[in-house]
């Protein structure tokens, strides 16, 4: 019912890391496509199996010095159900391996039908008397515009089921101030003035290292916001993406940690993922390892800021 | 690249109607309910396979008087890939009876995670060559609270696949106002702001009604402000959550429309799906036909006040 698990991971690892899956075709090596496609014919189950194969390599490479991984439903829905199958056996595998899944579905809706959403992810759904699991992560990504009838259904299911949620508080992206940087009529802006709201709907999933179970999504690539929230918003617990690709770099995550150095886990998605591509020497064979070696360098970059 | 299909459809029908497809166990008769559990046991397969049958019933009893379906993906999610290949089937039925498909998913990111998502739900998605469609709606709610960022790849695809996208705006629960409601510094509700971004975006994709291709969820429980946004968005096309089981009556939705009578569709979810439960005399076999009956109450009801 808070996010104990998550942090509990993250000491034993000694790694603030989460690692993004977000598998597009393109950063899957060619032997796992040929075979794919070899079984299943150029259709959205032989992409949904490459997925599944690249991600599984990845888990395997990475699962003792990483806590947590993060992926992203829009990458598994473009392969339509075929590919949310392969999300739903990413999950299962992960779990299996001892990580703490993040689905990051950014999901948002009102009463029942986030209800049912939060079942779908994080709870379970009864048909005629079975209890069954649909895709089981550990948190979700959640988008509060609705408010609080938005997040309350939620709330209920992370404390049935030991889970927790991130809020959409300040996002990474550049346009991300259009609507989140107004400032309201008390002069407050609107990010953190989602940010309390964070703070406030926490009180329910309290937690024993002082962070609830509700957390916050911060970019990144804004620094100065990273620390105002840090400062203002103490229970909760924030997940940054914008690290690498999008221009974030170790000193500018710093302000999300807490003076022991927890309170934040940073996203890496194509900067582990693609890691073959980029390293001098690497090849798409070596995909895995060389995923491995950039999420140490990676947590050797944020233990110096922590 | 706009409604103009969607306003065509609901010419043909003289019934701006979308009938919600949110298809939860306890709505679903019980044949229906013990042929899909008999063939596949108590699995989400079964769940979603009763799920499907269900709907196939109402569509096929709707079709020709009711333009348009809007299927939750909560509802399918929580039955896992399973219920989202289900979905899928009910997209596919739905657009070979000629209806015009609003999936309603509340989708948001940012730049190349936000293109797949409009890939998944309105475009297609490359395989090795292949153009594959993975769910095939016509029109994608979209949750823009990320700004501009998180709708221009949408667009993008609405224009190459003639597909329309509605932006939350003002949403029909009781919490709406938490957020949505609040006055920025210039005396702005957030929500009057979010319509004027509507406006904007859907310079994009201008249609020859006057409609563009990007419509905003207004909800009928607050008829005031559906006045106050219908006056000062012109081009942007309504989709009105609310009707029925969560209070709005027609009275309510009549500030939706334009001196033509066009401008918003109406949704009904609960109040058609479960008019076998509420209709006196009817019974669980006659489910559609009640459904069918209680569409063709609405639409009288909505006609006499547009």
């Amino acid at each position: 019912m808070s996010f104990d698990r998550l942090i509990e991971a993250i000491k034993r690892t000694n790694n603030p890391t989460v690692a993004g899956l977000d598998p597009k075709l393109d950063f899957i090596p060619s032997a796992i496509k040929s075979a794919a496609f070899a079984k299943y014919g150029r259709t959205l189950e032989g992409a949904a199996e490459a997925l599944y194969e690249f991600n599984k390599g990845l888990i395997d490479a990475l699962c003792d010095i990483v806590p947590a991984v993060k992926p992203q439903a829009a990458y598994y829905e473009m392969y339509g159900w075929q590919g949310v199958r392969a999300l739903r056996r990413t999950i299962v595998y992960a779990k299996s391996k001892g990580m703490f899944v993040i689905t990051d579905a950014k999901r948002n809706d009102i009463g029942t039908t986030m209800e049912a959403y939060a079942k779908a992810h994080l709870g379970v759904t009864e048909v005629e008397g079975e209890s069954l699991e649909p895709f089981g992560g550990d948190a979700l990504t959640v988008n509060a515009y609705l408010g609080t009838d938005g997040v309350k259904p939620v709330l209920s299911v992370c404390r049935e089921y030991d889970k927790g949620l991130f809020v959409l508080v300040k996002t990474s992206n550049p346009s991300s101030g259009e609507l989140q940087d107004r400032r309201l009529e008390d002069g407050m802006t609107i990010y953190r003035t989602m940010g309390d709201m964070c703070e406030k709907w926490g009180e329910e999933l309290p937690g024993k290292y002082g962070y609830s179970g509700v957390g916050a999504v911060v970019g990144a690539t804004y620094p100065e916001q990273l620390g105002e929230l840090r400062k203002a918003l103490p229970h909760t617990f924030f997940l940054v993406p914008g690290y690498g690709a999008q221009g974030g770099g170790a000193g500018d995550v710093a302000p999300a940690f807490d003076k022991n150095g927890l309170g934040a886990i940073v996203n890496s998605s194509r900067g582990i993922m693609c890691a073959w591509k980029k390293e001098e020497g690497a090849c798409e064979d070596d995909y895995a390892m060389a995923a491995r070696r950039e999420a140490e360098r990676m947590a050797e970059a944020l233990r110096s800021v922590m």
